[in-house]
């Protein structure tokens, strides 16, 4: 309903709207609809040996009622962003840098999965389970947009509680064979 | 863009559109709009002891272009709806007999659970992981209403193939005190 | 935008927006999302000899923003909820006891009504005048489900002032012949 | 989803869907995106004595997918367009000639009403009932437009027959006192 | 949501939203509905010879959360408003008095262009590029509506700074032959 | 309302409907929604030293009806894209290599504009004018997300004709001073 509405930030509020109230117009500038936070790989040390660094609305106040947001995927050689869903967008992902298993499992559960490598584009329908692995003998780095503000992540190892490994185990799995891709 | 549309059936197209193409309008009728096939309890003789009847606008022509669906579940006296989401819809369960355990997961990994008797109403949020299991010692009978014509079911165990009893037990694992709910 | 967002209640606020401001999200828990209010008849101790229970976001917080909500009717041997329409939202009715005569009006001054038993389901499409009466030699009770958190009622009867009786009358007048039905 | 879509027209389909087709896209012309059909008066010669001459998305072809359509409303001296609803829009009503009573019935059974004259502008929430009433001692001429390339009518004279006088005096009394206004 | 929200007016907030916040709702009256802003010809003692009268939902209240806005536009006999665009609604103009000429540019550079007379309507798609000039020997003037409470103007003039002139000139460059049209 | 439609392509249809017709269910394979058409630098020998290949539903069929869109954008040295507009969506822009200069202008004519550099994002709000132009001493690349399957392009330079380098010397002219951004 206005060109733009970037996030107010740093406020204490009393009163809760759904998605984030604006600046106060007189103070919105150019740096509001810039972010610098995608320029470095994110911490993978970690079990999935991968990190998702999301810039939506709330990191990114110039998105706010625009309708889009954008993430960073770094997979390390044997990395993965295991089976999830974003209940509020679909995903354009876009491979930076390396190969990339990637694949999403329609609600008929039959599974769409192919290889990407760099410049290339895949496609994740809204709401429905997807996954991305390494493809192999290098580190790999993605780019992630989303038609939401605040795609929100299902992340079923979540309730799942410490089973991590199993969650990666049938993400792994679903790729049967990685020479037909 | 217009009063209804209901779903063309029967005919073999070779033109495919998102949605349903309608009926002819000078052949819309009454029973367009009605349906029956929530008068009996499905068929509950499964490993799950669990039946969802789901009217979408392909089952239910009347629903098309009109924004909603609806199912009905029965559940045997142990039986379940394990983890699963609607990438397209919000969903609101009416207990209509029996007690039913429902519960959904947000986008932080917290579980809002309940006890439902009959009457009961519970709303699950759009895309996110949710579940009913029967409270005991009956049967029980449950009416869902969904704001999309074909919301989609997204189920976790269609992915993990023929693991249904695990995602039972998760699922029933999450309901950790009943007699706290 | 967001997962949830439970009605804010019991706060006299002076600053109004288009539906209704959040709970605190740290205060959010699994009873926002449930209602018992369905549960027990309405008073059909009145003129129509009928009740509707609305739960809008009004009533119900955690319909808030999730584009849902829901109603319980009862109906006594001769009961009748008149002709009116719903401004925001399509409407699909449940029979859950009793016989029902359903029925709407297209723009086309078209009237598309049947006879519902137990479990029977009928839509009623967005904005359009439509009716139910009880039909015949018991009570009935029916669900009625509205792809809006605040369907709105217009009611044709409120305009006449106190000519309740006529609109009655106008409406069983539109089902012709019931046993055709 | 695209710059424009005309509306098909003279084809004889045996495909439906909601909402027109499209002309062939090569066929586009300027014509498309203009009518002449408001220039003249409707015919007012009828019990209303008024005449409201729509123009939606099948007179209009450019207004297909467009979102918006538009009519002329005449008023004789004693015309009225007593009470009705657009089941897919507001509207908003600007007087070109003539005075004219109009007003809107909210989902409270509260009417909001007033005196229009030359040039001054109204408007009514979508799927509320609204009239209006020539102001007295001329004719009256209004454009309306509408945020739905295919608004509806909802047209309570419709459900009740013969009826029409009532409807009027119905709608008339409802203006309770002009002076007020 | 709800009925009618009028845009709050008049208070000093520090708490900004997309869009307006609402009047309280137990001080909603009429007035809010009705503007007589339009009834008076703009001062088109300017370069363009031309003025457009703008009543989006900061200027006319009741139009808050309606979706819809209008204007008036005058032109002097060699008046114009030149190319420019609305970012969030489509446009349709009618013609009240005068010649007007019309035209859009899709985005295939493709020009649509007509003349149009009192009572003819012309239907501008949204974010196109389009104008309209007067048509020659008398003032015109002309309504819009738009379908969006807030439409904005992208007013390809004002990043040229001073070149006012050009512009027009392009604009009217735009009309190669206007016994054709 | 489904999962997927990948646009049907190589048909010739004599049935036209806004946007794309969708593959035959039992076709659909991962393919669809995956492309390989930006791995490589769009042909940039031309005066504007700068190409965009876009990617929308008509070149990339798994992007039909799920709202998003995305293009490849190289910059020579001097390279420029100059002012443009999309009419149906928001953009986000990710810089890949090299330094861009990225502006848009806001409905009041206010600039918003910064320098970018690899893996800095900037995002374009709906339907206004913007621009990006090679920030000096080397090549750029750029790609862009956009939440329409097809976002459209006013192109300004369009309706000048051949006056492009007018267009880029206005686009140049706006980066007032780059050492400040």
């Amino acid at each position: 309903m206005q060109d733009t509405c970037p996030t107010a930030q740093g406020e204490q509020s009393i009163f809760f709207i759904n998605g984030y109230p604006c600046k106060n117009p007189t103070e919105i500038n150019a740096q509001d609809f810039k972010s610098t936070k995608l320029t470095v790989a994110g911490d993978t040390d970690n079990y999935l040996q991968s990190n998702v660094t999301m810039l939506t609305a709330s990191e990114f106040p110039g998105l706010n009622t625009l309708g889009l947001s954008v993430s960073r995927t770094d997979l390390e050689r044997d990395g993965s962003v295991p089976l999830h869903s974003h209940p509020r967008s679909s995903e354009l992902l876009f491979v930076v840098s390396g190969v990339v298993f990637a694949g999403f499992v329609d609600t008929n559960d039959k599974i769409f999965q192919t290889v990407l490598r760099k410049g290339d584009v895949f496609v994740f329908p809204k709401g429905l389970l997807h996954f991305c692995l390494s493809g192999g003998f290098e580190r790999a780095t993605a780019l992630s947009f989303y038609n939401s503000q605040s795609p929100g992540v299902v992340n079923i190892g979540g309730v799942f509680g410490i089973d991590q490994e199993r969650i990666v185990n049938i993400t792994r799995s679903l790729v049967t064979d990685r020479d037909e891709l």
